[in-house]
């Protein structure tokens, strides 16, 4: 049974292993309310999860603590138990699909972790983490479903109650609810005015499903860029305090959250992986009445690869007009690259690619050029397309 | 004359201005040492320059505060000035050239400016500056030469020297060199035996000739990805700081600014704009004897949009092997991009772009086959090139 007494003596044990991350007050995102993040992006391991871990295996008995602890992850849990167990001095083993990225991999050992890779999907790699369990007599780590797991996360509530006076709600995204779970119990304990608003994506949403009609739903596949939270299904415990403690949940898009990653990066220095931008996501989307309130939006993490970043920022700056792309059919003359070329310096836009295309134009001789643009805005683009329009060139 | 009672007034001063960044332990970034960053990037305004300006401005007599300040700059400066005037309750007036990006003079109206655009270059604009000066009464708040801002970036080396005990080393970036000055006299008189070392870019090595050569030298051009360090001439004062209590300046290059700014964003989940990027990259690139110590790295500053972000992250993945690009010879026949995918996807690549080029091949029905893929590293492209040249493909 959780109680306030093991959030608060979790943030005791925690104390040497996390880093107590600090509210920090969020201007030009969303400019109707007065928002706060609590950013565990920038938490050891780059996410929340370790809380949760950590205090789940300090509370072990020595003789658990003497055989070691197994858990089933590829992402942040993985690397949150791999760290908590490396502290505490005690023997870790991960087991992962063996499809997992190389670079998670490294990451899980590189916090001192064994890993054993499993043939198969991540239901594969469960099951043989559970086989591992009763074998060796491991203590399997939930992710989420464990009452000291959800202690561990219901100390971010301690400090954010701490760092701000009189706030009016907490967003927080929602996988398979531990996060929500322990700061919506603690918050409420505490100070039971503040709203507790919780976040999935539409591509993901079990928790929001489960919780509207009143009973535990699993979802036959997920898809989402916030892999972090793309559960199936959520726990028994964490569906409960869920139903009981949360305000209201509600569902963010893809580009939605490609849009908080966006505007974390320029307004705050910060990154945010997928799953950690949903709570931001749903402020800037208005998702919940939060006109005018003080409002604490939990960024849970920033592992995200690069690679994926990068077609965040490509497809936000197109979203936002930053970037463009034509396609002008061409008669094949001379002089025509040269003509575009000028009208587009003219009118301030700069050329980052040209291609020549084949292809079924009017003409026999014709042909498509593609040219791709940084530009300022969508007026910036307009101006550009009008302007080639105006001295003749067909945009397709 | 900079004094050490004038920075702890300062920090007294700047108290319910600025934000007090938190030193973090940086991990992986540079494994030799023990590295801990000053996360300036996460300073109000997005650069540690509001300290400089707000001190300065605080400074002012009742007369000056009441006709107000004017300064030149298309950077953090303008916006440390402007905002640090708004919370004075005064009047600023930022001289801009008027080829400025609107994004940098949205940004600087944002915080409360005035804003006068001046035809032509940063010359134009200061000169303009100047005259409103004489002409209007104003206080010109100059961005680095002037003992008061450079006693508001001492404060910088309080926080670190308060946040830290027994460091050994404090790297910074030098632009003008007013953010050295003050951690170098700062921390020198708290704490002689801390080195001090600075970092200028290849392309902007004004400060570094000058100490060089004994004398304040005045480059004729300056070109880098680190804008918000380049400037042509050191000041008088901070010539003569730097000269006194700097241990050591190095340069770094663009494509180390870039590796930097991608390391601190895959483990430090933080972005920093170039100039904010270089102390960090010096340490990376072992630029001076760090071995075994515990060092501290200024990140300066985190404005940089989006499309540098996006171009400095593009040339990352490039550098490290995550991009690729292949340019294969083809006979042109059915089936050759069939047979190339399949290989491609066997070894794990992923393609994100394709391109038939036309060109001087070897056959007459020949062209070349352009791929652009999503690869782990080095070694994986070399597998895949291997492969694709093992099953008879010809690559250019």
């Amino acid at each position: 049974m959780l109680t306030l007494d093991k959030v608060f003596n979790a943030q005791t044990v925690l104390k040497n292993i996390i880093r107590e991350t600090n509210v920090v007050r969020a201007y030009g995102i969303a400019p109707d309310c007065e928002l706060y993040l609590k950013p565990e992006n920038l938490q050891i391991t780059g996410s929340f999860k370790v809380r949760g871990s950590a205090y789940k295996i300090a509370m072990l008995s020595e003789e658990e603590k003497a055989k070691g602890v197994v858990a089933c992850s590829a992402g942040n849990h993985a690397q949150g138990v791999a760290l908590a167990a490396t502290k505490n001095g005690i023997k870790s083993l991960i087991c992962l699909p063996d499809t997992a990225p190389i670079s998670k991999v490294e990451a899980t050992k590189g916090f001192g972790a064994e890993v054993c890779l499993v043939e198969g999907c991540y239901d594969d790699a469960y099951k043989k983490a559970l086989e591992l369990r009763d074998s060796e007599g491991y203590t399997f780590v939930h992710p989420f479903d464990d009452e000291n797991v959800i202690a561990g996360q219901g100390t971010i509530a301690l400090e954010i109650l701490n760092d701000l006076d009189n706030i009016d709600a907490i967003v927080v995204p929602i996988g398979g609810g531990g996060l929500i779970s322990g700061i919506a119990y603690t918050a409420k304990q505490i100070r039971p005015s503040v709203k507790v608003y919780g976040v999935q994506v539409a591509g993901a949403p079990s928790m929001y499903n489960s919780v509207k009609d009143g009973e535990i739903e699993c979802l036959s596949s997920v898809s989402t860029i916030a892999d972090g939270i793309a559960v199936k299904q959520p726990g028994e415990n964490t569906f409960r305090y869920v139903s009981d403690y949360v305000d209201e949940i509600a569902l963010v898009t893809d580009d939605e959250v490609a849009s908080a990653i966006l505007a974390l990066i320029e307004k705050q220095k910060m990154i945010a992986e997928g799953a950690g931008a949903t709570a931001v996501a749903a402020v800037m989307a208005n998702k919940f009445d939060l006109k005018g309130k003080r409002v604490v939006a939990v960024v849970s993490g920033g592992n995200i690869d690069v690679t994926s970043l990068s077609r965040v920022i490509d497809r936000g700056l197109l979203n936002s007009g930053r970037s463009s792309s034509l396609l002008i059919e061409l008669i094949d003359k001379p002089g025509q690259l040269k003509e575009i070329s000028r009208i587009i310096a003219d009118c301030g836009g700069n050329v980052t690619g040209v291609h020549y295309e084949k292809g079924n134009t009017e003409s026999v001789n014709g042909c498509f050029l593609r040219i791709e643009m940084e530009t300022r805005d969508f007026e910036h683009v307009n101006l550009i397309t009008k302007t080639l329009r105006d001295e003749g060139f067909k945009l397709v």
